[in-house]
Order: C-alpha cells, then sequence, then structure tokens
C-alpha cells in the first residue's frame, strides 16, 4: 500500500522526503531586481502549527458515519482535525495561502473515508446517497483548480473520499500491452509496478511524485513525454467506475464505432460523474536509453516555426518543450548549473539575440533507434535556424523537471505571487493567444512582474501555452490579486466568435476556477448535456459539488463552511 | 455542388458511373462448387422498374410541408415516389435483399429535404419539431447497419433530411493544417476540394465513393489508410452540429482539459444527437509517393503476430492489412490478375503451407522516405517469417479497394448471400474473437458456407476483424437466413464478464442492426446516459427515431408505414 502521504495540512508542495527547493542568493537578487522588494513570509505564515487554524467540529451526521463505518472499518473513517486538514483542498497558489491565512477561510471536510477498493468505494456512494452527504473524491490532492476543493453545494456535510489504498496494479496482459490500475496508485508506485513487468506508462506530469491513475484520468492529464506517449486520455483504453447509480465499465476494444466514445465522457470527469476506481491503460516496453539535450532558437517566431514543423513532420522527440525569450532568460538568470557566460558569447556570436530554449528528451530501445529519429529532427531543427548547446542543458532540465512546484513554495516563502495557467490553441491562433494572455497578465499584475511562456505539448494542429507569473504579492489582498490576474487571463483565453481564442485548460482541468468559462467552450447546449449526465449517474448530487460545471445559483450556499 | 447521386431506388451500391463488377466464369465455377449451386435472381428482381415496388402515399402533413417549403425553398422539398425511394434506407445486404423483394416492406420517407446549408438545416429541425415530424439525416447513404433506414418511431411521417446540397469546403488553414468541410461533401469530391490547397484528408473507407464527411463523422468511420492517417474520429478537430435546441459548436483546441472531451459525443451520434452540418478536420500535404506491396505469412497466428509486432514497434505501414487463410485462399481462386500457379509454386517452396496475404501501402513525401521506414519494417516481418511478394498483388489491392460493395453486388445477381461483418478486440483476445465469430456465422449458416477474415486496422493493443461470408441464399427465406447468421455472430461477439468479447462495431456504427447489443458494451447506465443526452438535445425524439439507441418499447409500431 503507498504510504498515506502526510496528513498535515499541505503549505507547500514539496512532498515528503523530497528535498525543499533552495533559491541561490543569485536568484533573489535579480528577483528583487525585477519585480521589487520582496517581503518574506513569516514564520508563523509559513510553518504556522495546524492548531493555528480555526476547525469546525465534523458536521457528519451520526447514522452516515455508522453506515460508513460498516462499509469501511472504524480506522478508515477519520475525523480528527489533522486528518481533515490534510484533504482541505489542492495545491494551487490560492490554496496554499488560504493556508497562510486561516481569515481567509478554509473548506474542510467533514471525515476523510479510506474505502479498500472498488466495491467498497460503490458502497460508500450508496451510504452518502442514503443520507445526502457530498463525497469529494481525493487522490493525489494536487489539483491546482480547485478540483478537490472540500465544497459543501446544497449538502449539509462532505467527505473526502480518499482513494490512497486501491493502491494495486490488478493486471498486466503483455501480449496486448494494456495494464489495470487502481485509482489510487500514485505516478512512481505506478511506474515501479510496472517496471517489474518491463513496461512504463510514460506519464509524467510535473504533479507525477503526488498524483494518482485515478487523478490522471477525472483531469485529462498531459505529461511531459505527451508528444512521444500521447496524453492520459490517449493511454486510457478502460475505465471502471462507481456511481450513486451503480458500477459502471467502459472500454470493450481498442477503437469502436459503437455510438459516442462514453470513455471519453469518463475521462474528464473530474469526480463529478463518477469516481474513476480503475484505469484500464496501454503500457509500453521500458525504453532502454534515454537521451535529453537544448537547442535555442532566436525569438518566439522562429520557435514556434520550428515546433510546428516538428509536430507536421511527425518529428517530435518524446518531450518537446519550448521556452520564449523572456523564460529563457529567467532559466539563464537563476539557473546556477550552466556555464552562462559562455553560453551567452556562444549564442551571441551565432547572432542568437533573443535566444529561446528548446528541451527535447528522446526515449528509446536502443542509441541507434533514438539517432535515427533524431537525425532527422536534428537536420529540420538546423535548417530552421536552431542551435544546438548540447546535452547538459537538457540533463539539468531533466533532473529539475519536478521541481516547478517546490521552486514555487520557495519563492512564496519569499513573498513573491507564483503562478501558472495553461491553454492550448490552433497554429494559426497561437501567437494571439500568447499576446493576449501576456497583456492581460501583465495588466493585472504590478509592474515589473514576470510573464514567461512555453510550449509544453504540440500536436499537427496547434500546441499548448503554458504561463508562469513572478509579481510582488499584495499582502494587504493576496487572494484578491491573484484572482484578479486569472480572470484577466481566462477572459482572453475565451473571447472569440463562433469559439474562443483557446481552451481554458490544456491539462490542468476545469476544477472550480475554470466553470465559469467552461460554457464558452462547450456553449449552453453542452453544459445543459452534461447537467443531463450529471442527472443521470449522480440524481442527488452528491459527487464533487461545485467542480466541472458552475454552483447552481439557486443552491445559494456560501461555500465556505463556518 | 455534387450531383445528387441516382435518385433511383438503390439495388445496388455500384456508383452511376461506376464500372460494375463482373465475375469470372472461373469464379463462379469455384464458388458453386464450395458453396453448392448458385440461383442467379431474376431480371425482375434485380433490375425491376421502381414501379414495381409499392409507395404510400406521402403522410407528411400539409402545414408541415407549407413550413418546409418555406425554409428551403420548393424545388427542395421532393415526394415524387422515385426520390423517396432513392432515400429509402442503406447498402447493406438485407436492404437490397428487401428491395428485390418488396412483398418483405420497405420503410420509405414522406419527403425528401434538401436544405442548402447549416442555418437551412436547423430552420427545418425547428419546423419538423414543431410538427412532430421524425428526421433521418441522409449523407452517402452507404450505411450497412440500418443507420438511414426511414423508421418512423412514435412519429406519424419522417423526412430524409439529404444533406446534398451542403457540399462546400467552407475554409482551409495551411498553418495549423485543418479544414472546414460540410457534411455532404463525399470522398472524392472532398480530397478533390483539399488537393487544390495541396492537402488531403486520407481518409478512404470503402464507402469512399459515395459516403460524406458527415456520414464519416457520425459512424467514427475508419478509412483503409487508418494505420498512417488515424480513424476518422481522430481527423476531427472541430463539429458543427443542428439540434433542435440550437446549434452547437464543439472543438476549441487541439486538445483539452476542459472536462469530458464532447466532440467525442458528437462523433459517433449517429443522427440521432443532432446532425452533423460542419466538421473540421486535420489535412496533411498530399503524399508525393505511394507504394503497395505485398507479403504472406504462414498461417493466422504468425501473420497477427506480425502484424501486432508491426503495431507495437510503431512499424505499421499506413494500409497494413492481413487476410486469413480462406480470405487469401479465395482471392487466389477467384482473382484473375495475378500469375497464380507460379505464387502457388514459390511460397510451397518456402514451406508456406497456409498463405496469409498481408498487403502494405505506404504514403510518403518522398521515395527516400517510404524507403527509410519500409527498411525496419520489412526487416520485423522477414523476421517473422513473411515471404515479399513484391508490388504486383499490392497494386492489385490497390486497383481493387473499393470493388468489393461492387463485387457483392455481382455475387447477390447470381443468388449469392453475401455479406460482411466487422468488430476489434484487444490482441490477447484476438483469436478467441475469431474463433467464435467463425463458429457462430459456420454454425447459422448452410454447410460450405465460406468465412472468411482480415485485420484492416491494428493498434498497439487490438486490432479490428473484419469477416465476410458467402453462402448458398436461402430463397425462401432470404432475411431470416442471413438475420440468424448475424444474430448469432452479434451474440458471440457480445459475450463476456466483465466485458464483451469485442466491440459490436469497429467502424459500421450502430444504426439499427447492433442497437440491442450496445448495452451489452456501455451498460445500462452507458444507455441511460445517452438516452439523457438525447433528451436534452432532442427532447421531441425527432431525430432518427430507432437508431443507436433501440427503439422504447413503449413506442410500440411496427417500424414499417403500410
Amino acid at each position: 500500500m503507498n504510504d498515506i502521504v502526510d496528513h498535515r495540512i499541505r503549505r507547500t508542495w514539496t512532498p515528503e522526503g523530497a528535498s525543499a527547493a533552495e533559491l541561490p542568493a543569485k536568484a533573489l537578487r535579480w528577483l528583487s531586481e525585477r519585480i521589487g522588494p520582496l517581503t518574506p513570509e513569516t514564520a508563523e505564515q509559513a510553518v504556522a502549527p495546524d492548531s493555528a487554524i480555526a476547525v469546525p467540529v465534523s458536521g457528519l451526521p451520526a447514522d452516515a458515519a455508522a453506515d460508513l463505518l460498516a462499509v469501511v472499518g472504524r480506522e478508515n473513517v477519520l475525523d480528527d482535525r489533522a486528518e481533515r486538514l490534510g484533504r482541505a483542498g489542492g495545491l494551487s497558489y490560492l490554496d496554499l495561502i488560504r493556508r497562510r491565512h486561516p481569515a481567509l477561510g478554509l473548506a474542510v471536510p467533514d471525515a476523510v473515508v479510506l474505502p479498500a477498493d472498488p466495491d467498497e468505494v460503490q458502497r460508500v456512494l450508496e451510504v452518502c446517497t442514503a443520507h445526502d452527504v457530498g463525497v469529494v473524491p481525493f487522490g493525489g490532492g494536487t489539483s491546482v483548480v480547485g478540483g478537490v476543493n472540500a465544497l459543501r453545494g446544497s449538502k449539509e456535510s462532505v467527505i473526502a473520499l480518499d482513494l490512497a489504498r486501491l493502491d494495486r496494479l490488478v493486471s498486466v496482459d503483455p501480449v496486448s500491452r494494456t495494464a489495470v490500475l487502481q485509482a489510487g496508485v500514485r505516478g512512481p508506485e505506478a511506474e515501479r509496478l510496472l517496471a517489474l513487468h518491463g513496461f512504463t506508462l510514460g506519464h509524467v506530469p510535473q504533479s507525477f511524485e503526488r498524483a494518482t491513475i485515478g487523478g490522471f484520468a477525472a483531469t485529462r492529464s498531459a505529461g511531459q513525454a505527451s508528444s512521444g506517449y500521447g496524453r492520459f486520455e490517449d493511454m486510457v483504453t478502460g475505465v471502471r467506475l462507481a456511481t450513486p447509480r451503480g458500477q459502471w465499465r467502459l472500454g470493450a476494444a481498442p477503437a469502436s464505432a459503437a455510438g459516442p466514445d462514453l470513455r471519453q465522457l469518463a475521462v474528464g470527469s473530474e469526480g463529478a460523474l463518477g469516481v474513476i476506481t480503475e484505469v484500464e491503460v496501454r503500457v509500453r516496453p521500458l525504453p532502454g536509453v534515454e537521451r535529453y539535450e537544448a537547442f535555442v532558437l532566436n525569438g518566439w517566431q522562429q520557435g514556434s516555426a520550428a515546433v510546428r514543423a516538428m509536430a507536421q513532420a511527425g518529428l517530435l522527440a518524446d518531450i518537446t518543450r519550448l521556452s520564449d525569450s523572456e523564460e529563457t532568460e529567467v532559466s539563464l538568470s537563476l539557473n546556477s548549473g550552466w556555464k552562462i557566460f559562455a553560453l551567452r558569447r556562444y549564442l551571441a556570436a551565432r547572432g542568437v539575440g533573443e535566444p529561446c530554449l528548446l528541451v527535447l528528451g528522446w526515449h528509446g530501445s536502443s542509441r541507434g533507434r533514438i539517432a535515427e529519429r533524431r537525425r532527422r529532427t536534428v537536420r529540420l531543427l538546423r535548417a530552421a535556424g536552431a542551435v544546438s548547446i548540447g546535452t547538459a542543458p537538457g540533463e539539468s532540465w531533466r533532473r529539475g523537471r519536478f521541481h516547478g512546484p517546490r521552486q514555487r513554495d520557495a519563492l512564496m516563502e519569499h513573498g513573491v505571487c507564483v503562478e501558472t495557467l495553461e491553454t492550448a490553441t490552433y497554429w494559426s491562433s497561437l501567437d494571439r493567444l500568447r499576446d493576449e494572455v501576456r497583456a492581460a497578465l501583465r495588466g493585472a499584475l504590478p509592474s515589473g512582474a514576470v510573464v514567461m511562456c512555453h510550449i509544453s505539448h504540440a500536436y499537427e494542429t496547434g500546441a499548448s501555452l503554458y504561463f508562469t507569473t513572478l509579481a510582488a504579492r499584495d499582502g494587504a489582498d493576496p487572494v484578491g490579486q491573484w484572482e484578479r490576474a486569472k480572470a484577466a487571463a481566462s477572459r482572453a483565453i475565451s473571447e472569440g466568435q463562433d469559439r474562443p481564442l483557446g481552451t481554458i485548460s490544456h491539462h490542468h482541468a476545469v476544477g472550480v476556477d475554470h466553470a465559469p468559462y467552461l460554457g464558452a467552450e462547450i456553449g449552453e447546449l453542452g453544459l445543459q448535456v452534461l447537467r443531463a449526465v450529471k442527472a443521470t449517474v449522480d440524481p442527488e448530487g452528491i459527487l464533487n459539488p461545485g467542480k466541472l460545471l458552475e454552483q447552481d445559483p439557486a443552491d445559494g450556499r456560501a461555500w465556505i463552511r463556518d
């Protein structure tokens, strides 16, 4: 079984046992020059004990608690404050800010329930339906869009349904190259279990260390190696869900024309249309060899054109990631691992005035196989004006590939307003989307704010854009500061005539934060369709209240219980 | 605008202008030896004039007709018998049999309505909703599962909504490599229009000559080159539908995590959840070079293992098609184009006692590029025991790639019970699925029946199986004969514990014929979800009555109007 990760309230992303990021003095100096003087958090804010946070008494009705105990056993219904606080939402910047400022209010579940297997999950849902208790499915708790906030909606009480005990590799089919994993298996554990059979999933989002298989499916996750292994929905061949109307299995064949693909309704359902309990995934042989390297292109136009050419020629590396010049500049300024001066001179000598870093990662069965693929890509990149800067910066990226959230932890302690958001669109709209989101964020954040962008996932017809912002935090209203910036960016993304300029989320999901913008993307009819599906599988509306679909205004309740 | 293909009742698939297939004397001799004496159809059955078929007077209410005229113009509401008969269903064996035996009854629409564009389609739906008239969206009319039969369901009358006038290429985005095509554009016309811009869709199902873009999307079609270009749903980036609840656009980005992918609800909706009016597709540059070739493997096990190895190594040709030894034997027996004796000697000398034909088709920008891809595939195939038989049999397959339905026409005239069915499953179940479907068909058809099978589409995790049967027709009950065989095969496919052995359709769709088996695949909850979606977008239930979802037994009406 998984270690059930720290039950303490998560004031940071950094998983227990992982090393916390430290910001070198050079980085702090650069930052304060760019965004203005930093106001480090007080020790109290950053590491205050749980006891500093007011937690209401559990509102779970005694009869509901008794029925839940009967299903999962006494030791698997937890209602002490530490356990409840440990599942009080996800890990967005605002989630972490709220935990530093208890007065802002925190939605805490009334209890934590840990079923052992899919059948127990089913029975828990039946109990909660009978007692009208809300259910927040909880995997790794890494949502950055409010997806696991313990909202009550119209319910008097809500439980966190923690899937940590669903931690098994159920079966492997080496002939079909599929495997069934339970929903609560975390990324590293999934890889460990599959590696025993010689396989890998190849799904490595930044949340990899904590996030779970069920969460990947529920949110349409996309990993860093999506160009090689596909998005998570491309890997899912079957899904098993528990719903208040019974268990539901989908996926009879690798491909089918038997009506609409309902797997694609389960994938992305965000706990609102069912609790994913098992996922059947396509697996691949472990790569024998990996190679990471970097190139530099001169300016965003040249860089994005090169990535487009790679995508449209079928020549993407398994990991293909292009930073704009602002993000590249920050990497050069903050990264102590590279020989920066030499690099700058090298690039300047080659006429690269506005360096954009392109990281490529190759997975292959052999060096020869990688060399064969790489040869054509490098030829294309050279023709596009790319300058190779070797394997060291690629390896540096690989080593730090999961460190983004830890760096955010460190930056937050230094009083920085630091957050990311992401979108995607077609190639012909990509520059406009980038321009408009940058302008929206710059307009809403204090002058000096850093807005960086990279392409993290490329397709034949378009690409994702991932933005990171660094700004001086508004100590008086840190929540309002980011909410305004996020709203400006979301409006820029959602504007458009026949369709929005981009999708409101390429791989973070809808959760609470993006729900107001979903209608721009799927239409009022699309919202009605999703509501009808929800009413069918969850007629009492117990599942993940207030997520994916906007809270019905008629429900009216404030989402924070006090 | 498209030529609106022959309005005469379709007693054959063969499109006007296309050459009808002729069966060489050798083939007929072989057939009668295998399946028993043939009883050719009478000239009356095969080519009887439309006037031999009783067609009821149009039941379209006069006020509905007037409102439809107001939308589309007088010349686009057709109610003469020839036009109505021309849209009396699709092109399955049973559709064609019923038209040869008018006494068996034929569902004929009350009128044919031809809107000019998506907005007119929308207004036609509004009129039909107001007057409670059923609507059968009609594209190429090539359904082989009853998908365009003019069933009435609970309605008094039904129109065929012919999309032939929606025949435009709306836009091309060469940067994003996408194009918007109206739903009524047929396969060859789509390719002609895209070729003017240097692009191809690469979607070539056997129905290519007649079928439409809207039909491809509505049925989750898969073309012969699906290994290279993907299934049709992989090509769809956006969809525009008309529904009784308004127009609906889906597809904001190449990929998205904004909740469930509702595009995948529109794709495969079979006219029951909306009328697809425009489809945005991913396009690719026209291949400069094509190459077709063939290999032979020794027995099904060796052949399917080779295709699996290709699929799992990412080494499929764009067209990859493996026939079992029975199908290969029939090809060798019927095909006059090959030097059969020499070929048999050649294979025997190489120890191939049970030849299974593997056809590969390569599309590429250059000979060099094809050679590069091909080299690795051929290496793998040689290691798997494959024997190359050169390009001639590959070219022969290419020339005849759309002739299957025409050969069926010819075989039907010779009194043969000839039909196909298809499914797909995971690799580890593929042999069992093939065995059980073959046994089911053999058990239900007269002794001597030929049951052939091929893999037409391969994936990393599994493959499709496509069966063709030839049997002596039961002249007294031709419908019952095939219905029993089809039911036996469908039961074999749908059996299973947690999930069926295979999908009830890999690329033919559900229509009427597969509706009873859909529940085995998506569960009772899946059926309820689809019904809820339908009730949301089509509350009056006017759209394609009796398709996709089984006719509500409470509706009760016989589907044939008399």
